[in-house]
């Protein structure tokens, strides 16, 4: 076109236009992307819940244009969070950990605190459940205007979930949830994992029949902040009475808490709600002496130092056990260990030489 | 010379036979590098304990070269390894460590064992000292024709200690020592080391004035397959009785062994040589339930498995923390950490991004 006359020449704007236009696009679109990030922003800080969980969306998405814009979001709320108390929650199934954390939660939101209720289940990655997926336990919680529930995010490992559990955190205090409540069931590691992010931790527990202390998961009792013994009412209360006697025993064998508090044992029936202002009576007192003695935001720093390094240290190792030959020679070194035909560190020797090479 | 004259053509042989007599000398210094482990080996296996302390230092040293020739020596040792109970034995300072591994290791060298006493001590790579380096506390025991004591090596990591202590184990057991006592004070993460090389850990105590449970480090009782209260004698014998009620029902909390074994408390005067046969019957008793059960051999192999895995991950991450240009960027993540700008997940993502393209 260009070339046919001169007098034409202005159409040769056009195509510098059209290009201008896709820029534009561009820009509208990049423009959209950031308004949308900085209105679920907006909103979620206003306390917005539904912009609260759209954010929580993109937090649990795996795409990596989502997880971007989450990364965004993310790095938005940090100046805002931090300002709760982070309460872990965790006991055997049947102990009524939905009905405490409703009945708990409830008395907190009465009280003008915000409640948010999050869950760490790495089961549910498999069964693709959700331990609060049944929110008709939680009722009156859930219809509440100073209260937030979501179930468990899945993913594909206990690390993958924690990593979403913690971003969603951060989130929910942003958006001015003062009061988290995080619930596991207590599979495989993720008491530890639960533990490891909140600052109060609570384990509930029954008065059954026989030992109390027996069955209890190695190394919970040392996480507790406090036992809480739930349906202590009627004919167990009597019970509850003894179990928590002998868990008080039990607890003095240990040696005190870095943090300088003496772990608690409460009893409570959440059903009749009786006991539960006592339990927040206690996670408030917990609050206010370690915030006197510097441990409450000692204890969260050490936290993020710990993740920190955990995620690095995972991931060394899976870039390492992934790869194909090693997984192959590993195999072979560890059938070789078995017949005593090798030591641990020749083997080990080995296979990180072998790995450098590749 | 060569080119002077015809006749002297014989004469061309010389520097040729010089080359060979190099030669010669190389072949044989590895000949006699060769005989040297060949002669150590034999004379280890007929239990000859200077060769067993020549192997000890050879596994012992830094130096590449000698730590070849360790490796071929542990290669021939191999096979005739592993026919020996590990026993792991930890207790505060003055809880009367020596004096019972003397008593008990001359009760079981009388016996016609063949007992070797061996440390894992991390703090004697600081003071340069040993735990067993004091001998004089193990007077009859160092001198017993069926014993053989070996101070701690030191090492600038448990890591490292843990290493050499696990092959020294090695060699020991194929110079026909069966009764292997590893001691430790206890310091960091020692005992669980032991415990991670031992098939029996055994926690020494005293009974004391006051709660005897109070300062047990966390994790130690449920390490222990035996509390052995000592100097359970004279006075001391009604609250070491007393020590023992209450160490048993601490012991009733934890859930059953993995192994089957439940854990016992004995009360002893290694000073007065009383009780000590009743934990050598303990012990005895431990093994032979164990082999039945085939978690003898299970266990092993576990703790072979759990040190290659271990090596690797320690030798992965040391890579990582150790790189210069790391150290730097992580130092600042933390900061930022401190300073709520950024996420554990976020600064480790970057972190390890950096490390891929060094």
């Amino acid at each position: 076109m260009k070339n046919k006359s001169a007098l034409h020449e202005s159409e040769g704007t056009h195509p510098s236009s059209e290009v201008n236009a896709v820029m534009a696009k561009k820009i509208r679109d990049s423009r959209r992307k950031e308004t949308s990030i900085d209105e679920i922003f907006t909103r979620l800080r206003a306390g917005d819940k539904s912009a609260l969980s759209q954010g929580i969306t993109l937090v649990e998405t795996n795409q990596p244009k989502q997880q971007e814009k989450a990364a965004q979001l993310i790095e938005k709320c940090l100046p805002y969070a931090n300002n709760s108390i982070r309460i872990g929650i965790t006991g055997v199934p049947g102990v009524g950990k939905s009905t405490f954390i409703e009945a708990f939660g409830v008395h907190m939101a009465d009280a003008g605190k915000k409640v948010a209720v999050l869950a760490v289940d790495p089961s549910s990655s498999i069964s693709g459940g959700s331990i609060l997926g049944d929110k008709t336990r939680m009722e009156t919680l859930v219809n509440h205007e100073n209260a937030f529930i979501r179930p468990s995010p899945s993913g594909d490992s206990l690390g993958g979930v924690a990593k979403k559990t913690r971003e969603t955190i951060i989130l929910c205090e942003a958006a001015g949830f003062d009061t988290l409540l995080i619930e596991t069931v207590g599979v495989g590691q993720s008491e530890t994992t639960v533990h490891s992010m909140t600052d109060f931790f609570l384990l509930l527990k029954l008065a059954g029949a026989g030992d109390e202390l027996q069955g209890i998961k190695r190394g919970i009792m040392e996480m507790a902040d406090a036992i809480v013994i739930n349906k202590a009412d009627g004919e167990n209360r009597k019970p509850a009475e003894r179990a928590r006697a002998e868990f008080r025993r039990a607890l003095h064998l240990y040696p005190a808490k870095e943090t300088g508090w003496q772990p608690k044992v409460l009893l409570c029936s959440a059903y009749y709600k009786e006991g539960i202002s006592e339990v927040w009576e206690l996670i408030s007192d917990y609050e206010q002496k370690l915030k006197e003695n510097g441990n409450f935001s000692k204890k969260r720093h050490e936290q993020n130092k710990f993740w920190l390094l955990q995620t690095i240290n995972e991931h060394l190792k899976s870039r390492f056990y992934n790869e194909p030959e090693i997984k192959i020679l590993l195999k072979q070194q560890l059938e070789a260990l078995e017949n005593n035909e090798t030591t641990p560190f020749e083997a080990a020797a080995f296979l990180l030489q072998r790995y450098r090479e590749l």
